[in-house]
């Protein structure tokens, strides 16, 4: 089982970028963590950051019949990218929208996503491990055999 | 460590209540679980279920010296209740909000938190899952060395 | 069978209260033409004031097995409580929202019905009357046959 | 005593558009029973239907002192028709808006009317019932007496 | 020189439609009037009433090559007639719009007029003299010798 | 196979009417190229002009059963007649909507159609190729076999 | 009688102000008009220009007992002053309002009045020719047996 | 003279919740200046604390023939409450609406009141004060001989 | 310690203005008032009423440096002055912002002041008695120490 | 004659993706039709997809001295790209906007278009016979001589 | 050639109002520099700060025939004198706003200018080099030859 | 010290694109003059154009340790682009904002910019001088010993 996960916009600056906003870790060691827990679940990932709204959507395409799962950061596009959210509709791979921050607790236009209507759903607001909680939310998804003995949805 | 489980209005109608929505679950099935993860987490719960937003305003006042948490699904109440969101800011316990339902992919009105932005953040779509990303979430926050090895916020 | 009668906030101030909008009728006048009316067809009532939200969900919640049909004057929640709104529509019992008052002929804010949308249909600004008529709507509902020889929706 | 029937535009259809929405009863069935019911209840019925909201208001002004009360569905007027309105309230004849669909469970524009907010109230979501309910609510109103027994507004 | 006089809908029912706001003055007394200020300005009219929206546009289109001007109150047409609007454009003949009311002292919904705009000018709240001061500018703007000595736009 | 055809309000002044905008071919013009077409097409056309939006309510409705297909310019009823949404949505005949302008490169009130959603599709801003354009949409939908070798919807 | 004769903010400048809007007329010319025409009525003006709010107000507060109505342009005030809109609600004296240009027929935030709701009425659109019609409208209110044989309101 | 005095959802939590907003008295220390000042002033008060919308119904309801006056401080329910908005004006006691912190210095949401329009007046931004000024205004109204030699409205 | 005290736009006209709306007191009874009060609670007063934004912006900035606080009803002004708040912001004087009439409890347009945001709170529709209790708020908030035995913010 | 075929985010993957909506040719299909009916019509097409804004942008940018006309479906950035407008208002080449969907069928979001007012025209809603037809709309545009006896704009 | 400098509301104030937001020079010190850098420029400076918005259309007013343009901070007046506005257009002198601090990096009302659309250009957030910045454009614009060799517009 | 400059969508296409707006200055033309005038004030420039919002974050991303400010014309993603928002914000350095047109004068979705706030300011409506002056603006905020004698922020 493979899963996609896709970063978006200005990620590659995370660790350095507004600190008190979105915490010290670096992209890489988020990506790290991730791969050690996909281990232990059992997943293959394929991990990619861009600041490029085409190339998320290149990606997804190129990815649609290998991967079974997209774990997804729109970061900035949440707020408006509609290509993102046909694109994500388009391809029908269960996916899961997570942010750093509680988007609820920032700007108001921060407080609407574009994107989220065709996830399975968001997870925000828990730093680093928003990324961990919706890794396990998607293979509580897609195996729900491995998560046995829990309630499903 | 002891955390406060709420669940708001309508949620004792689980498993019988639009399961195309909601799931087949029962809110005791769910309630089970969330025990079974909390003992393995090393946490104890605190779980009432109420309709009353003035009864949960109420719980949140009585136990904000013994807990250390708050894993809440405040249902309707997410979409207008001021009071419960001035309360959840008033005690400044660490608050998780969860939704069964991808409330994104729902009706507009349920497309707005008040409540979000007081938390540590939101985790919704996941079907009784969402519950247990929840707790997860919020043990993670509360004692970070548990989770050892990962990134933090 | 039998049907619950609820009504909402401040109607227990029927008569006295804003006489030229609510008319000088009590709440117990009304109930008591309500079960004159309910004999005549033959149906029986179980009847309910309360200002409380929360009791009103207890209620929905704690009859829905036993009744088959719901008549409910939500007064100032039409409004705003969408936790009603989730009640009604959970339980999946037919109901009828009426109103004493021409809710449209009155403040902008009492244009908007949150909780009409999940009822089997509205019925507001015939007085007491809106109540005989709304159990009238409601019995014909559930026993066409009753109403026979009148056209069926 | 007389009373000015209604039907606005495309009702003509009924019975064969929509019958998910509308019913499966033709205008001709409606009329049938409202006449029936007129006669128990003692009172004339005039009937009309029209396409044209000017035909409408040439109805209400030439029968205006020959009626004592209106039983309209306006259809999609009642969304947009200022004239409709005006005409209503100008001729100060007690006017009973129905709607045989739940105008709150479908499109948002059509959760606002511009004409209920002249009449003496708006009943909808019944089906042909509506139209039987409204006209007992205007004979209620207009001849209150033979309401006896019962509580008025 | 001809001038098409157009009064819109429920116009015919004035002098008895809500006098507190219309005024006591019947259709027949304003036409009346008009037509003495008419021949002592020299001008010819051409009067109708219709509570069509469609017979205003045809009237305007036929007129249109033996009228010099427009003067029209709209009533409630005023507010959502792009019909209207786009045929007083259509011809480019000179319009001025009258209203009997202040439409600025009523609902909020009659505080935008969507014809106003291809008008001339628009003149509201004067009760039977808005026609007679619309008439006036009306000659004014055709015949501007005529109004010699006076300022011109 | 035959086609009914219903141009709006105000189309009767094509050709003199704001040339700038509408373009200088007169309303026979247009209907003379329409029916060279529909020859060429094997179709039967049906047309009419009106300035009454009852009076489309009224043709619509009268042509029903004897028309497959709907060509329409709704004009300025484009923008606010529900009645006229309703009634292409209640006969269940594929229509398609036609300007001769561009709608959204005019004023604000023109960007919004309350009848598209209900029609087949829209094509706005080819002059009176619109409507050439619209007659083939329809024949392709109607008679796909014709269109043979065309991708099809 | 006196009137009171009020130009609010800019109008010193014009006849060199945009002149394609507000005309070639200086403000002397269309007060020389005034006054003309104001003896033939028989009445007694009292001019100021300012383009000073306060001014404006002090002017009314100054002449409130000795003036028999109010002809004003508060110009550019018109859209948002609601202390105007005080001022001329305090004093009760019979006001009208004009504007040279046609206000529906330039921007959006010029189609609103904020001081027309608390006057006789509103005549916009016919150049200089908007103070001599706001004359005569005011006179035939205040003096209507001088305005014999017409329709009074 | 009996004055009910109630605070609102969340005002037990006063001293200990975000005291930089709402000052670090408790809810007792304000209750025993208000009855320090009420001896003063001769009048008596029945004070509750409530975090459920019904209970504050109930209790407006039960003391409503007791009391002449009530002081409430809605807290977040201000901001959606229109059942508390329908009760103050049903019983027709004079209340006033008080609150600790300044809300147009806060929150967008906050700036909103749906009751303040049906009490004497709003007093907000004093912290404790704002209280004893309520209480003040209070008695001023009811008891305007004790105010003697001061302004009355 | 000296205190501003302001009166906005036309509240010279007190007394004769809307009596219903503002009560009967003049400007001046309510000063005579305030002084005597002032007397009592040992604070020199400055008063200045002004039609003109410009002026109280002038007066407070010419006694930033000789008073402690700001008692002010700012009028109309209260819903657009922009400047006023800025200004209120620039000087930092606690200010207290009163009016006589319930703003929540007329038009729409006064539920909003762009100005209570940068004081120290706001008192609304208690009269003339208004002033009186903005003074003491604005007393108990500079000398705190006056109002000892009293809870503090 | 050359025109430039665009074709916007996500539509490589027509046919498999939402065929309820999109239907179930591939591009590559429709690409064929196109050019077959190109050379029907005596035009070369240059054909690209992109999922890149930017790339779209570059593209007109490159062939703008090179191609008469723009036939492109700007897919969702039809409903936020003011780049993409900016860019086809720059080039100032005629350009036809196409959607396989009827944009005004489906979720609000798609109503509005910020493309289509700097296009000749629209056209949405009948697959990919939408292409077709475009493409001929354009045709007719650049060389009206080719639609001898047609009605040109 | 001499330019006007017009300095808003509250601009009196600067070096002690809120120097955070507005920095620590006084007005005196930036009309120091002004005139410095036009003395640089050759051109002649007129200076007036004013807190009346009326003042500020009477300087405009009174050197419309001696200034070439002008430079303008109209401060707060920016968000809503259209009588502002209005002048700027009227007296058609090339004009540019300043702004000191960055209006987009402040509250929500900040956001919009109302003045801005009639001015060259606008110059925001640089503090005091706002104006030097500003003063630049306007020479640039009005002298294009002393800029020589610089791109021009 | 080195300044990145950036120039967004579609401004390669200046001096052939509308230059009614844009102006008749190549894009090659302006950075030859800002390279003129960066020489002067003794800084080094790298210039970029893009279509692409990603490229632009890339850019912003690659040179953030080697470029002290930041010289962005956002072109149409003014409007909507917060991920190049977020992307100002994230890299801390001082950027200003640049538009050759006055954004305040053109279409009403052109007054919005959603990155300006993350800006030091921004200057629009001055041609290609918008750009001179930006870049003076950023030294005197980067080198305010340069700008010496001046008044700084």
């Amino acid at each position: 089982m493979k899963i996609l996960v896709l970063h978006g916009p200005n990620l590659q600056l995370l660790g350095e970028r507004e600190p008190g906003i979105y915490g010290r870790n670096s992209l890489d060691a988020i990506n790290h963590k991730l791969m050690e827990r996909a281990k232990e679940l059992g997943v293959e990932l394929v991990i990619y950051q861009s600041n490029h709204e085409g190339e998320l959507l290149d990606l997804i395409s190129r990815y649609r019949n290998q991967c079974q799962g997209i774990l997804i950061n729109p970061a900035a596009l949440t707020h408006y990218s509609y290509a993102l959210r046909d694109c994500l509709a388009a391809v029908q791979i269960p996916a899961v929208e997570v942010h750093l921050s509680n988007i609820y607790a920032r700007e108001e236009f921060r407080h609407k996503s574009v994107t989220a209507g065709v996830c399975l759903g968001q997870i925000s607001g828990f730093g680093p491990a928003s990324y961990i909680l919706g890794l396990e939310a998607l293979c509580r998804h897609l195996k729900p055999q491995d998560a046995a003995g829990e309630a499903t949805d």
